[in-house]
């Protein structure tokens, strides 16, 4: 087993960089935190005897080597940013207990034929650049790099001048080493397991998702001396389509969500008619023709919402992947590590996108899951227990053991 | 009459102070660009023979002298203060025409028995710190001095040490100045004149305003583990109010207007269900019960919209005044001038709120207008023509000639 008390306190040591402002993180990704956040977790990775190699992406990859240096290693990856308020559990998790997984196996003075690989994959996050999932989906074919690199937060800074200014771009090619398997452990986000008084979810799927950057023009005017006739209010038609994307996920109800997180209008003052409105629209489900329908119905809607009030429309898609099946076998392999440790598990469709999803593309891919209070992660209040961090890593070291050939 | 060609000219160079990004100005409030714009106006000013006296509000009053120094001053008084994405003209013209009108009288070598003091008050738009016409409000005695100090714009600055800070906190106390009349020369805002093809706007009248600022509270959550059923969406519930409004506002045309100008999510991520909202209503009319009858029916209806989606819901009234009536005597003065000069005019009830609005209440005033193009202003393609500027000029001086004795 692994040394739970010990994890723990890497994760509190983790969650004093970037804190939040309510007891959460805010290590958005290639911030200046984001690049202390790395240095820590190098550090405790060499101490442990592990090697570090950096892809051009800058994720990250701790290997512990094997018995047979040439076999095809054991991937053990999530990821090491937050949301802007965040939890501290959310990626951390898995990262820390790939580590522990190390420390753990040489603790014991176990050797495994195959490499160990923990990495940290970078801008899972997908809030300060869009799309989520960036560098693995880079790693996994599904981005080039140029794509990634003009990726601009905000402020207008690029992904790539982030990645450079913070020092973490390394040298590796992105993609194509040799992966035997990855495992990716993972807070739940979601209320299921802890309903259900379950330690593991057994991850067999992941939902689809489409993210919709919606772009409304009208026109900016006075609020006070420009009759209502005369509007062309794209504040109003963003409020029409959150409450329309809001209709279309509850039409598609069970096994499908829909939410608009990030809105903004412009110029954003009390007594101006927004000319502007930039928002974009969240999508889930685990259908992928309910996904696909949803998509459809509200690229039919939208414009018509936009039309009746004289809005101009752009609809961009910014984010996408497709319902997910992970590695058959190795859904199975977590199963019986779970059950040879003792602990309560059921199978479960992961409601969050995950690195593991584009990595799936490339290599036999599984997740496992714990569960989190009250379902609750993108929160700074989020919260796991000990003891239930500790058992997911258990069912991780010893799944890893099998795979790595122990 | 004045000169047109200079006070354009003066126009445009108060223009190149705080650009746009579309040809128009963001010179907001107490930025350092308000304090290059309040010094180009004082060097004018002292160079027509005008003396400087500030007030604790940074409100400024240049006095050009009359024969009987006890009398007294006739006030011509606007805002150099802009929108985000303002225009040129907005309250600039007001405060430059009054600066023309002193240059035109030393020009022609009249002499007034009543000085004449051009005004700048300070905040007039409110989009930095609410309420808008901040200091003209403290002037008449509708604030206090702590109040306006301790208003905060959205990085938590205070106005009183942003004031401190551009240097441009006075010594006089803020109201009680002896005050004969008040005249107020402002674009419209509105597409009325355009349509009617005046070029004068007597205006009687002035709507009545509130703003009520809303904050939503909800919890925030995965967009994408979170199920429908388990979310307290703050984003949904702004969308409904911003609905609501529209619809209000439509239920009492004509004669009233209703928007959600500015609108912020947090934490704003594409993934996160917004756990707060805050937001801000205006709502206008001419008419004091239909005002107060939109504002009841918005809180009736706000809370009603918060408790269907579980969020907590506070609404806290951040500016307001009530319609105006301007001073009989002057809205003649001005409506005789523009006989006089043979420029078509009409009366009008002014949209936005106005310095002039404030003043009122403590000493006789009357605004005049001029039409602006497509009737658009708070927007950087706000534009008039330098015909109409020397209009509404021309009216002025005529009507501050009579109001200060030539
Ligand atoms: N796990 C997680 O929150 N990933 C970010 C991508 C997503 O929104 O699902
Ligand atoms: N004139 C003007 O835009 N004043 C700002 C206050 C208001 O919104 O009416």
């Amino acid at each position: 087993r692994i040394d739970g008390a010990r994890l723990w306190d890497s994760l509190m040591q983790m969650a004093k960089i970037g804190p939040g402002v309510a007891g959460g993180n805010n290590r958005q990704t290639l911030t200046d935190a984001d690049a202390e956040g790395r240095r820590l977790f190098q550090g405790w990775c060499e101490d442990a005897g592990m090697t570090m190699s950096v892809d051009r992406m800058g994720n990250m990859f701790m290997r512990h080597e094997g018995t047979d240096t040439d076999a095809d290693p054991v991937y053990i990856g999530s990821h090491l940013d937050t949301q802007p308020t965040g939890g501290k559990y959310d990626g951390v998790l898995g990262v820390l207990s790939g580590l522990e997984v190390i420390r753990a196996i040489r603790d014991m003075g176990l050797k495994t034929r195959r490499p160990i690989v923990v990495t940290n994959w970078t801008n899972e996050e997908g809030t300060r650049f869009a799309p989520a999932m960036l560098a693995s989906g880079v790693y996994a074919g599904i981005h080039d790099e140029d794509f990634a690199n003009s990726r601009e937060d905000a402020d207008g800074k690029k992904f790539g001048d982030e990645l450079d200014r913070i020092g973490w771009r390394g040298d590796d090619p992105v993609g194509g080493r040799p992966m035997h398997a990855m495992f990716e452990y993972h807070i739940e986000q979601g209320p299921i397991l802890e309903a259900e008084n379950k330690q593991i979810g057994v991850v067999t799927h992941g939902q689809g998702l489409w993210w919709l950057q919606v772009t409304l023009t009208g026109k900016d005017a006075h609020t006070g001396s420009t009759p209502m006739n005369m509007r062309v209010n794209a504040g109003l038609g963003m409020a029409r389509i959150i409450e329309m994307v809001h209709r279309v996920a509850m039409a598609h109800q069970p096994d499908a969500v829909g939410a608009v997180g990030q809105a903004n209008v412009y110029p954003n003052s009390r007594n101006v008619i927004p000319g502007k409105a930039v928002f974009t629209i969240d999508i889930r489900s685990p259908e992928l023709e309910k996904l696909n329908a949803m998509r459809a119905e509200i690229e039919a809607e939208a414009p018509k919402i936009a039309e009746e009030l004289g809005l101009g429309i752009e609809i961009e898609p910014v984010g996408h992947f497709d319902p997910v099946t992970f590695d058959p076998g190795l859904v199975e392999v977590v199963r019986s590590a779970a059950e040879h440790l003792g602990y309560s598990h059921m199978n479960i469709v992961s409601g969050a996108g995950h690195d593991a999803c584009w990595i799936n593309r490339v290599a036999p891919t599984v997740m496992i899951m714990c569960p989190c209070v009250d379902g609750l992660s993108h929160n700074e209040a989020e919260e796991i227990s000990p003891e239930w961090a500790s058992a997911g890593a258990d069912v991780l070291l010893h799944a890893v053991l099998e795979a790595a050939e122990v």
